[in-house]
């Protein structure tokens, strides 16, 4: 008998965004242990590092060993970070199912985490978008917009700009564009507002909510998301990770709090929390006296689990 | 000029719940100043302590104190949890502007926690009722219906055993209605479901949502209710609180964190949430070595604030 077919789909960026964040590197072997047990909590979509010089991300460095042993897992789509074209060309050398690319709003934030302005990053994408159509046909390509919700350094983010910014992205030729709350300031009010802009734009290119829990309202901002109609959520175990290069923001979504709350609202993950629960240990093992956060881990499962209501 | 109306009401309750699910007792010097501040930040509601006997709670011994205190702030709403006829006639005599009965709707955590039914509370709510009519016709009657959406000794809680028991309670007299999520256990879909009908059945008597962060879906929860028209939302500065009589629930949802995501939506609160954070002094000095939570005064308002944005 099958599984019925899960309501969203929850993108967990831990083995890249978390580990990319945190000081110490987790040895290859741990990475592949905590990869086996996250997907055999049921994840079907990992990023399981990023395609950046060794000497500036040392913890990313066995990158391509960590994508082959991915691919071995039936089902997985093994996602990549890349920040530009050559980033892309090991990725696909690598065999990446797929590849996502942070393309950021904010001028400032996108020269501090990349080096190039917006506009030059669309041009990036255009070129990536060229060998993959050469080389690698079935990749797919992602961008996630970073800083679309406010920016640590330029303050307030212009929403028609995030808006124009995801259509240029879509005509360069990606496949999907999802919006990414890099320094926290999100809101539900605005969440709705965005993804519903960006469902009308892009319609079935309308990507990911990428929503960080700096000042506690991940799961606020999940919630508004899913209402307008977004259905891919990236997340974080133990909600390792944020971004190093936006001062002040931490705190991706929490893996382990968002399936609990998808999945006691009836909206089916495909994710068994109690084995997601269980991956926190070869985390930890990889990475010892490491913080790791979430509620739904410290608090247990509640009496009565699973709850059996419908959404 | 007149700042505009209030779009929601925060009704603090860390003064009572936070301060009796504590070990320490605040002094009462420490309470009075620590609810100064709470009003300067522009609570207009708070619960303020709860008429029980000194030997079970010595934490809320000086509750007639405080109430006479908090009384000569013009404009506040003076709210005292009493679990009975007798702590009501308290209250009443305290000066009181307003009282909150708990009625569990699991029978298990009611006997639990107040040593009577659901049916026996809802006869002590009548004898409240005429308490009322004959002595304090000004002061108001609220009930949170505890357990709400689950318990953690019985387990699933029946939607209709709610909506049965809320419609009991508001037959019996009293002014409003709430729900409490006392063991964490809601979510969002289950807020929205509830709300709705409470609303449907109660009208302008359904009250507020008591919402938890056991599991992290505090804020999720409040704005799911929000989203079915509920306005009023209880909190606790610093997340102090919880219930001490369930076991592993525990976390209010933080006073900073709501204020932030409603005041970021542009949903107006009326409280300044730099005096709010600044209040966070008080309760410290009151209760040394006691942690508080919350993520945005840990993080910081963001840049640009206040962010000026539309709900």
């Amino acid at each position: 008998m099958n599984a019925p077919k899960p309501d969203v789909l929850v993108s967990e960026v831990g083995p890249r965004d978390g580990l990319q964040s945190v000081k110490a590197t987790m040895p290859t072997a741990d990475k592949l242990r905590w990869i086996d047990a996250l997907v055999a909590a049921g994840l079907r979509e990992i990023e399981v590092g990023s395609f950046v010089p060794a000497k500036l991300l040392p913890q990313m460095a066995d990158v391509a060993e960590v994508v082959a042993h991915a691919r071995r897992h039936a089902g997985l789509t093994v996602m990549a970070l890349v920040p530009n074209l050559r980033g892309a060309q090991a990725a696909v050398a690598a065999g990446a199912h797929k590849i996502t690319l942070p393309v950021s709003v904010s001028e400032a934030h996108s020269l501090a985490n990349v080096r190039r302005s917006p506009a030059q990053m669309v041009d990036e994408l255009r070129e990536v978008v060229a060998l993959r159509a050469a080389q690698a046909p079935a990749m797919a390509v992602e961008v996630g917009l970073s800083t679309a919700f406010g920016c640590t350094l330029q303050g307030v983010v212009e929403e028609d700009a995030v808006i124009r910014l995801a259509v240029a992205c879509a005509g360069a030729g990606v496949d999907e564009v999802g919006l990414s709350d890099t320094t926290g300031m999100a809101n539900p009010a605005q969440v709705r507002r965005l993804f519903t802009r960006l469902r009308a734009e892009l319609g079935e290119r309308a990507g990911a909510a990428h929503m960080h829990n700096t000042r506690g309202l991940g799961l606020a901002n999940c919630l508004a998301a899913y209402d307008v109609g977004v259905r891919t959520f990236d997340a974080s175990l133990g909600g390792l990770g944020g971004c190093p290069y936006a001062p002040g923001a931490s705190g991706n979504v929490v893996t382990e709090d968002l399936v609990f709350m998808f999945e006691a609202m009836g909206v089916r993950t495909g994710v068994d929390i109690e084995a997601l629960i269980a991956a926190r240990a070869p985390l930890q093992a990889g990475l010892p006296g490491e913080p790791v956060y979430g509620m739904t881990p410290e608090a247990g499962l509640p009496k009565g689990w699973p709850l059996g209501q419908t959404a």
